[in-house]
């Protein structure tokens, strides 16, 4: 997911608004990840360069954001809302953003990404072997710090319904990943496809952070599943909007070469709908278009053309909001009221870009 | 590792002996498997293909040995010799086999083999991206397979232990498959060095099965322990038998191109010791050799020549010998006798080609 608007006024909101569990998820991930036993030197090597914990300053006064550290802080939010307090549900916390990480590293290597926040990636600094390797080592070290529940004082019974549904959600993310890889050697994708794809690799993850912080803290399944339903529609509506910025965004738009997910050929929602319900041979020539192995000028305008037949943009706005108030209505189901639970819905209208 | 002796009397021996819990394994691999929601069909198409469920025939009389599943019977015979019963424990067995074949089917991709048990490797056959993800996802239903051990009467502390136990094992698999690859840009490894290697990357998931089926069976650490030391032994035993057979094995003199380690350049730890052991003028002619990029029959010769000046045959045995009886001496420290106890024995005998 992109970080859209790149503005200091974003960013220091969310740094200023939710400072200090961001020190909290920062500092902990890093004393664990430091006092696990050391096998192999090159591991940890790559496990400080991927969080950013290598640079110079990295330990200095603002959070180093090497990542945005959504999932966990919705994972502590939700604690907070539920029951006051987080320090229980930490562990899980660290241990969703060690999952959300492996998948990173392991998504550069599949799609050949060179660049992440702004550096080498892994794969491409040291090798495709290697950052397989790291990805599979940081997903036994979350895994692993689901275990330390216990010694938070969650009971051993609840710790393991935790990692469940951390694991499902693994599982989940996993298949969404095979089947966005498959799509792209597809020409038939429908939009539901491309939906249950997402709901998989981008709903999951935000889903389980959401419902695990709820289930360490409660033992109402109707407040377990509020929030979960609500991470859950979060996460759609926050994948809808990356898809829409990537082709209606101000970067998109300016015109920059390859900022935009049309010159990128990505098939995302927009583009699928216009494969599904542009005239016949509107499609045939999208079908064409995508053949190709890059877009020219005048294609890129052509399919813009297109999205604008089958009333693309108007269409993936509707099924943004649709999700987005899903996620209120849910937040709003859980029938919770204070300082938590007023900083989730902000953090909700944050993730999509409403006002806040 | 290798299947040194493809003689049908030594499958057959196997195969007679353990039918009983090979089926049971097989059955139950499968059943778990194939009960899982599915959202990629690939997924599960890439599963089956892997364990050699989609060939015909494969549910007929013989257990279908895609993988000889030693990992799981061990787990399962030390369980039945401590507790008399293996029922409580098949979870872990499952678990630690699917968390063998995440790690073989990553391992391929990095090695690029292009074979394993006689077919196409996943990555060949498919992607290397699929098969990373073939890869993560048998890795969190692995995981999950363990969480079922509560509805098998483990009671829930015992469960998240064992957890723990094999979490510890993935991580030291990953850090031994990490060294393994850097060692190979390197000349400088120690024997020393790679003994670390080798009991990451080969001994600790046979350790895990082992002191795992012991934890699951036990409350007593001193026959945790003594099963635990029994199955790290036990696997470095089996991985240097490998090397060793690897270099003097009968296929590897037989002269056939490739079949040796030597022809195929592998450092394995007969050859480290002559790399660490040879006089200087030797040590310098092996580094120029192993920097070709192909070994010519001549500097295969004078590599076997400089192992014998080192005697690292006999260093090899010795060594293989030393850890195959410290496994016995940790066998038998658990002082029990019954028939499971004794099929540990053999399988031991059998797994290191000593008279059985």
């Amino acid at each position: 997911m992109r970080w859209k608007r790149e503005g200091q006024d974003v960013t220091n909101w969310y740094l200023s608004t939710f400072s200090e569990l961001l020190f909290e998820i920062e500092s902990h991930l890093k004393s664990y990840l430091g006092g696990q036993p050391h096998i192999a030197p090159l591991f940890w090597e790559m496990v400080d360069y991927h969080f950013g914990w290598d640079r110079a300053g990295s330990s200095g006064d603002a959070p180093n954001l090497g990542g945005k550290r959504i999932r966990p802080l919705l994972l502590l939010l939700v604690a907070r809302a539920v029951a006051g307090r987080s320090n229980h549900a930490l562990p899980a916390a660290l241990a969703i953003e060690m999952i959300h990480n492996f998948t990173l590293i392991h998504d550069d290597v599949m799609d050949e990404s060179t660049e992440r926040r702004h550096r080498t990636t892994l794969w491409k600094r040291w090798s495709t072997a290697q950052a397989i390797n790291a990805g599979d080592g940081l997903y036994a070290l979350g895994m692993g710090a689901m275990l330390r529940l216990r010694r938070h004082g969650v009971p051993a019974d609840k710790t393991i319904a935790a990692m469940d549904l951390l694991l499902a959600a693994c599982r989940a993310t996993v298949e969404g990943q095979m089947l966005d890889i498959s799509f792209e050697q597809r020409t038939d994708v429908t939009p539901d496809e491309y939906l249950t794809m997402i709901a998989g690799k981008s709903g999951a993850l935000i889903e389980a952070s959401a419902r695990i912080g709820a289930l360490l803290s409660s033992d109402d399944p109707a407040v377990i599943d509020a929030y979960g339903d609500f991470g859950l529609s979060l996460g759609l509506a926050f994948q809808i909007w990356d898809d829409y910025l990537g082709v209606w965004g101000e970067a998109a738009r300016m015109g920059k070469s390859a900022t935009s997910d049309i010159e990128g050929r990505k098939k995302s929602y927009p583009v699928l709908l216009a494969f599904q319900d542009a005239p016949a041979d509107v499609q045939a020539r999208l079908h064409s278009i995508y053949a190709q192995p890059e877009i020219a000028p005048a294609d890129v305008e052509e399919v813009y053309d297109a999205l604008e037949q089958v009333d693309a943009q108007q269409k993936t706005r509707d099924l943004i909001e649709v999700n987005f108030q899903r996620a209120l209505a849910a937040l709003d189901s859980a029938d919770t009221d204070n300082e938590s639970q007023r900083a989730l819905r902000d953090l909700a209208l944050f993730l999509v870009e409403r006002a806040y």
